[in-house]
């Protein structure tokens, strides 16, 4: 545990707006130098005490079962775990063998998710969930999804150790989802989705890269599916008292804050575009540039709008008809673009392309504030291609609306986060913070069936999605013990 | 035959001056409708001596090749022919049955370039080669380096039916390049600068995208090369009377004009570049814009530039300290370039890349104004990558400088393509056009060894590269005519 990365935390001054924006309920006792929380850093009896925070489960346990979780890829040299893939697989059935280790009662659906149950003293009462995802972007971090799954775990493995599992009022359900990340079929929450009933059964049908469909790939691994089926894997709401998430931050607010834990307040909505632009092939040598309809010059122009746009909407939108119906100033600071793919045709390096293809993710709190710049966008978009004569076509392929997180359930939370960090660190002045997500999570399609309520875990950089993704072994401990913490209020 | 197409051709005004820049030594007789020259649209004799011309060689047979040969494809669908690809050595297959059939003798080098030869009445007089290459660009066009080939093989193929074949003054090898687009190992030109000796040795070891080196590529097909035999394949200059390259004019000037040939001056310049942009890899939702080094972002604004720059120099270069050292005029006239192709590192949707990499081809008739335009778009991309707190990495992966056609050869070729056209159309006013090549020919390679001289033919919309590639078959016929009035002027 270390100072050192914060001071030399660069923070620029519209950032701080978007800090202020973001961290809504709580103020940092120095923002000038903002501290690590140490634990033990009181008296001898408070070290004693750590000592006694079942820290070989929650902490030691947890950090080992993370980092053999991040060994389980497709890929040589980096972490890449898809939907169905062999190395989802392997990893399934290592989680599975840890939830059994917690005394949970496992079982595969036949979306691919793993369940691992434990029923208390009533069986027949609202179940509480507890879930993330088991799937990986490419060249991916080891705990984005993984730390939520391993941390309920760890966390239902101290109620055994400490003979409790059985006084838990309501039975509560770890689930390990099998897609949120969208990276094999371009289609996210497949897992979570399928549970909520909000999955259509064409999903079945949505083809990856190689044209397997996704009925195919778990056919592949000999769970089949139907329409029928698919529909009966919809939980009744009835039989559910809510959804509880663990995720890393994946953003920088924590760390500049200098706190291990947060309550999320909502998940930012998002809309995913697929853009396709057509020009006139040629031979690069040959064709006048006054002459060219040139489909790869065009996609930067398309690009480097779409990023002036989202950073500067007030430029953009000032004077459109929706300004009275959403904040600019909220959606100034939470809106967040970014074209993460991008491909040409017929990729040579002596070729004008055909056609150039590119990706948008396209974030913001605010879902009016949202639909008024994927607006404004397209309207730039078509009249930059009219321009330049050449043929733009844009995909709609995915929107999710924000969720606001519910109340009671947050307010369980945050006093859970408070206990846990109280236990490890003693006094603290500090208010658990309360953020809003920028990433999408599986809570997102969870809450069409049922009220959730998320926990955010500082990790470092506020770097994700990347091999540098790294969460102190101190703040997987706070993980777990504030699920620990949660749990506890349900015996 | 049609004008159609020729009557909705748009022509800015830009590209009138590109067109009289390029148009050195002829105007067309009707601008406001250029016409397409017509072969027996005079007297009935005139169509009673077109059917002698060999229609049979010249044209059907040669149109028949030129189809048979584009089948020839690695790829299900579109035409993909790279180097020592299973499909080239196909292709060399059927060229060689041809080359026999015209009465040449054949032998592969080791470098996989097919020659096919013959002798004449002198086998020691210095030779006369006639080339193009066998290898392809992706989704490319049937004529492209095919037509080069055919024709002359045609026009030999005639010399030998009318017994003539035995009397040619000196011997004449006609060479099928094996490789002159680079697709395969990002190098151009490895057949031909093999032949010139101007291939380094280290080429040998240069390896295509699965790690295939070019030196396995050839031992997959049974040709052993080492570095020594690799400098064997050098000819002798004192062997050697001249080079005689016939290939599509793949811009659209010739069709504008309304003629069928043009014998060329020289060929631009190139310079192909590898650009690597470098930022912070994140998760696309939780990285504020304002924080974001995003490598895809200074791309596009890097692309956006590039095209700026190569489309008005003047604005860039006017204050630079080159100014007298070369003609922005020509330059104006003459500068292309092209990204053809790019990639992100890891290539999600849903994150913020941590590299992007893409080329640029970059071509100009004047040498010194294209190191201008290098260097200028080098110190931009720094400038904005610097304020952009990216890292950008530019390699230079290929420079040619411009090659001016021998005086001698042009001339030669001039009378051949007059004496071909006259001879299809009777009597013509038109001059035959001289003009500038901006594509690269493996001419530019052989002019390290001999004088070269190039002859163009008119192709539809002046699109290549493209399956959309086209030559009239009339024109084809006027292409052999021309190759065998230029090797009659040798008999």
């Amino acid at each position: 545990m270390t100072t050192a990365g914060i001071s030399h935390f660069y923070i620029p001054i519209p950032l701080l707006f978007f800090f202020l924006f973001l961290f809504l309920s709580s103020t940092p006792s120095s923002p000038s130098s903002p501290p690590y929380l140490h634990p033990g850093t009181g008296t001898a009896e408070i070290e004693s005490e750590t000592r006694s925070l079942y820290s070989e489960i929650l902490r030691d346990e947890a950090v080992a079962r993370l980092n053999d979780l991040g060994k389980v890829s497709d890929a040589d040299g980096y972490l890449e775990r898809t939907f169905m893939s062999p190395a989802s697989v392997r990893a399934g059935i290592l989680v599975r063998e840890w939830m059994e280790d917690a005394g949970l009662r496992t079982w595969v659906d036949s979306m691919g998710n793993l369940h691992g149950r434990v029923d208390g003293m009533n069986a027949s009462a609202q179940a509480l969930l507890i879930g993330s995802h088991m799937d990986t972007v490419v060249d991916a971090g080891i705990f984005d999804g993984s730390l939520g799954i391993i941390s309920a775990i760890s966390a239902l493995k101290v109620l055994k150790s400490n003979g409790k599992l059985g006084e838990l009022k309501r039975p509560v359900e770890v689930i390990a989802f099998s897609d949120e990340e969208g990276v094999r079929f371009q289609s996210t929450f497949l897992g979570s989705a399928a549970i909520a009933g909000v999955l259509p059964v064409t999903a079945l049908n949505i083809s990856d890269k190689s044209g397997v469909k996704v009925q195919d790939a778990l056919k592949g691994n000999s769970i089949e599916i139907t329409e029928e089926s698919l529909l009966e894997l919809k939980y009744d709401p009835a039989s559910i008292w809510g959804y509880v998430e663990l995720h890393i931050e994946q953003g920088p607010v924590l760390e500049w804050i200098g706190f291990p834990l947060a309550v999320v307040k909502g998940i930012a909505g998002q809309t995913r575009m697929k853009v396709t632009v057509r020009g006139s092939q040629g031979h690069a040598g040959t064709v006048p540039m006054s002459m060219r309809r040139d489909p790869m010059a065009a996609a930067a122009e398309l690009i480097v709008l779409l990023e002036s746009l989202c950073k500067r909407p007030r430029e953009f939108l000032v004077d459109g008809g929706n300004c009275n119906e959403y904040s600019l100033e909220s959606l100034s600071a939470s809106l967040v673009c970014t074209v993460g793919e991008i491909s040409t045709w017929p990729s040579a390096s002596n070729v004008i392309p055909g056609q150039v293809t590119f990706t948008v993710d396209l974030r913001a709190i605010d879902d009016v504030g949202r639909e008024a710049v994927v607006y404004e966008l397209s309207n730039q978009i078509y009249k930059i291609c009219d321009r330049r004569s050449v043929s733009c076509v844009i995909e709609r392929k995915h929107d999710a609306n924000a969720v606001i997180c519910d109340q009671e359930l947050s307010s369980r939370l945050k006093s859970a986060a408070y206990t846990a960090v109280h236990r490890m660190m003693g006094e603290i002045q500090e208010e658990v913070p309360v953020l809003m997500s920028g990433a999408g999570h599986d809570a997102m399609a969870i809450s069409h069936l049922t009220k959730v309520g998320m926990l955010f875990v500082r990790c470092r950089g506020g770097i994700s999605h990347s091999p540098e993704e790294h969460v102190l072994d101190d703040d997987v401990w706070a993980a777990g013990l504030a699920l620990l913490a949660f749990l506890e209020s349900h015996t």
